[in-house]
């Protein structure tokens, strides 16, 4: 009889072609079932709460397999853990669960952080971990012109070309962004994102807050229904995925 | 006519042998003055305020040197950077000072600050740049036992076999622990540390923190003036140089 387990994810996506198995290169997905398969000598498929791109960062990806081998939960942690060197791919946490837990399809909601180092100079402690912007950033700008994103839109002016969702209409439940010194972060939230979404969004308020752009400049770009009416995508260094909900945990919609 | 500068300097320790030039490895000075070289064609000197060990790194490291060639502070700080690339070195500032200013010997206090994370899971995002501690550390009792080595003292038993300095005895103006979620950071501030000092007080803090060690045991190890009494070295990977005083910066003494 094989058990669901549930593993929340910490990754460092530099070396990594994305979250998803690819045939040219490295995956996190590819490391985690290989480590299974190391573990366990079974083959699975672990499936997560997003699938992140090139060069995105989590801070606690959810993600689900299912195991035949009878252990507990921290012996399923530290093996993969174990197993995942010297891969910067850890699993903070391991969790047995029901059955009809799905990382992917049980998802209520989505946590991103967006982080900005808004300087001259280059970066050395955060290279490859946040994006540089040297012109002076109005956060406060930002934040108010953000809340014109808030809510349920069709956000297809937001969305990569490559995006398969069948829909361009999401709620977005919260897009706040915030200055701690010289980094200006941005918190996104939703029950789900379309591909590239947040960095479209990042990429859009940076003209904010760079004084090019008004809030109801990022109110037409989203009502123009065109990715070409909006800024820039921002580069997946400085995009964390950062918390998945579940069903029992609190999430709420914004008031739309 | 030369002119001295004040760099404030921000690095990544762990490609580099320590701040100072070795003829056996990388070194941030050497990286400094070969982008002074290759922006001013002179070969100067650049002298810091700390010269930090293989793998500690720097968030505010304070450096100055002389140049002929006459340029403003933004040229300095701008073409330092472009030359200094790829390596994770980055210059934050540049001034110009009066020609007594030392880096080192105008230095009035040092600010350090030292990351544990503390929790089971191998370190992903913060490999290399923080000490990864598992067993469940006691930050509050760590932060009263540090208050036994604040003051004057004579610090032998946290000195490293290697220390030059003439004398073991330091004046400690700050040896803070606080906890912030899974990490544990302990700032600590003095005019002058002893080689490794700042490592051996952190080595023998995670003992009072595992609670295996008491507030008395640590003043038992100081009061032993021998280094195999106090606990052992904290890796480097965990340590950041954070700030320079200089006069007219505010540094308070502890009352002693």
């Amino acid at each position: 009889m094989s058990r669901r387990w549930k593993i929340t994810v910490e990754f460092d996506g530099r070396p990594f072609l994305g979250w998803q198995r690819q045939d040219h290169g490295p995956s996190v997905q590819a490391c985690l079932e290989e480590a299974v398969h190391r573990f366990a000598q079974e083959r699975v498929t672990v499936h997560a709460a997003g699938r992140t791109d090139s060069g995105v960062h989590a801070t606690a990806m959810v993600a689900s397999f299912d195991l035949e081998k009878d252990v507990g939960a921290e012996k399923v942690r530290d093996a993969l853990n174990y197993h995942l060197k010297p891969n910067p791919v850890a699993v903070l946490r391991a969790e047995a669960m029901e059955g009809d837990f799905h990382a992917r399809f049980s998802c209520i909601g989505r946590s991103y952080l967006y982080r900005i180092v808004n300087r001259r100079a280059p970066l050395a402690l955060d290279a490859g971990r946040a994006w540089l912007v040297s012109h002076p950033l109005d956060a406060d700008a930002m934040h108010a012109a953000a809340q014109r994103l808030v809510g349920q839109h069709d956000f297809t002016s937001f969305r990569a070309s490559l995006c398969q969702a069948a829909s361009p209409v999401k709620t977005l439940a919260e897009l706040s962004v915030g200055r701690v010194g010289e980094e200006v972060r941005i918190v996104a939230r939703a029950r789900s994102f379309l591909h590239h979404q947040v960095r479209n969004m990042v990429g859009t308020l940076k003209m904010v807050g760079e004084g090019r752009w008004t809030a109801d400049d990022v109110s037409s770009a989203l009502a123009a229904r065109n990715r070409s009416a909006a800024g820039q995508t921002a580069p997946a260094d400085g995009l964390y995925f950062t918390h998945a909900f579940y069903p029992g945990e609190r999430f709420d919609d914004p008031v739309t």
